[in-house]
């Protein structure tokens, strides 16, 4: 038995890991009233799927044989949520999101709940429900955790002094104040510093460079190497939300994902463009509508909240490369 | 592209698809109301594990190489459950279930949401929480989806009979009224003519054969043979819910395993007892307390709601081996 899953059977029957996931329950039930306050209705998606279920990194998809087909377990539900806005508006989803992460750290899991939601609307309208998503679910804690979160040592006064609006800065603008080029990423230290640098609160970083997104991300009206896409960074947990406006005219996104490193990626493993076919075939004979959406990563949500720079520390069952059980 | 995946893109659009997602998101809904009200805790469980998520059918286990170690995809969360109740008491999760099913058929998926609880109790109060969760779902489904239920042909007015208790036959008196012999498996015919004879509404059948169910299932105290256990039968929908009380002696536990049916299938794969001994361990080394649970077939109940044959017109997207996407 190796050292990941002893620790785990060490915390197992421990207050903390009781407190620590009635806070995570309370995290995901914030965000749930949220979402149904708003008129969002939950759908069930797929989590084992063609290449359709990956974020932009296809190299951390865990593959599976599926009856001979090559099948993936999901990195997001985004591309199957979209199918759905133009006949049912608002939706959302809650479930795993699975990434291969080669190491054990303090930032990474393998396994994670992301909670998705996606919606006829702009990139104000998504930030506005990130706000208040990311808001619903502190206040769930705080209402019904304070106990658990001052067992685990977390600043409650802290956490009630989030409140929506979060203060927003452009990708160009953030870049300078850490002093990287325009294109560069951003790491997890830049954004840790942007999160304090903008007074240790949830802060929106928009407008990233085309090159270094997801496909589907809409193009700037205004500057052509800019997509409409925000990140949320939060203090201790970092990027948590990862969200855009979609592209939804059916030529410009067949077009997109032609040329995207992703399908240069994916390629490389051995896949092709035809695993979109269903959802490309989809938008062009039923159209689509002007849409967008955000993954939430609620790891990342706890250790904000928990004031926790550990991931690991912030869910009952954290799932590395030495924790499997 | 197959035909499965061309029949799921004839679907996506239409107005039936978006009634069945709205009534599916009400079902699961009215679940959580009825956990929440009742103090069951939502955990996030693991979705990617040793064999310890595995149900009794280990051949039905997809595997994935998970950095050079033997993983699988959960089909049910109980054990990780049943590792948190002496810490939480009542715990219920909420997630995929994944099953190999080889057949593209009316009554099985490859995955499917599993609702589970589980609770420090018995058989008597596990039936009551079955049936308090059956009846939320309803409810919800009747106060939020009526003009959607009507839209696909749901007889409303035939759910609205649905109420506590349920009828209840034990295994040894359904074996007779259809023929069989003690210890046989009811199959799904029999378990609908079993639903008939007993008037068309939910029905447990209780006291199944030991051999024929889950290692961990407790044992009857006035007859060894039997386990103290109970399925769920729906008219439509068939088996929708598997729930037993749990042996919670150490002992008893590692001897059952050991003689398992299901220990033997996993080292025909390759496995070994050696993926229990966290769960095994865990409960030496911190005991555990005498609780029951159950898993809860999301696409079940809603064929029963619905009022359909075939399982893979109830859910936004079934997935089989036909209907990759």
């Amino acid at each position: 038995m190796n050292n990941g899953v002893q620790w785990q059977l060490q915390r197992i029957n421990t207050p903390e890991l009781r407190a620590v996931a009635k806070v995570e329950s309370s995290l995901v039930k914030g965000a749930r009233k949220y979402f149904d306050a708003q008129g969002f209705t939950e759908v069930i998606v797929p989590h084992l799927t063609k290449a359709t279920g990956a974020c932009e990194n296809v190299d951390t998809l865990f593959a599976v044989d599926f009856f001979g087909e090559q099948a993936y377990l999901t990195q997001t539900g985004q591309l199957y949520l979209e199918s759905l806005v133009p006949a049912m508006g608002k939706v959302y989803c809650i479930g795993p999101s699975f990434r291969a992460e080669e190491e054990a750290d303090a930032r990474h899991l393998c396994e994670f709940p992301l909670l998705e939601i996606e919606f006829p609307g702009d990139l104000n309208q998504l930030m506005a429900h990130i706000e208040g998503t990311v808001v619903s679910m502190v206040k769930e804690a705080l209402a019904e955790r304070r106990q658990e979160l001052e067992s685990v040592g977390a600043d409650a006064a802290r956490l009630e002094g989030i409140s929506a609006p979060f203060k927003k800065v452009r990708y160009s603008d953030a870049v300078k104040i850490v002093g990287l080029e325009f294109g560069a990423d951003l790491k997890s230290a830049h954004e840790a510093f942007l999160a304090h640098h903008f007074g240790d609160k949830p802060l929106f970083i928009t407008h990233y460079p085309r090159e270094i997104k997801f496909f589907n991300m809409r193009t700037n009206a205004a500057d052509a190497t800019l997509v409409n896409s925000t990140d949320l960074i939060l203090p201790f947990g970092g990027e948590a939300v990862g969200s855009a406006e979609r592209e939804w005219d059916y030529t410009i996104l067949r077009e997109k994902l032609s040329t995207s490193p992703m399908l240069k990626q994916l390629e490389k493993r051995g896949g092709s463009i035809k695993d979109f076919d269903w959802y490309l075939d989809n938008m062009r004979e039923h159209g689509s509508v002007p849409h967008a959406g955000c993954g939430i990563g609620l790891n990342r949500v706890t250790q904000f909240v928990l004031g926790k720079q550990d991931i690991r520390h912030c869910t009952a069952f954290p799932l590395n490369c030495e924790t499997l059980l």
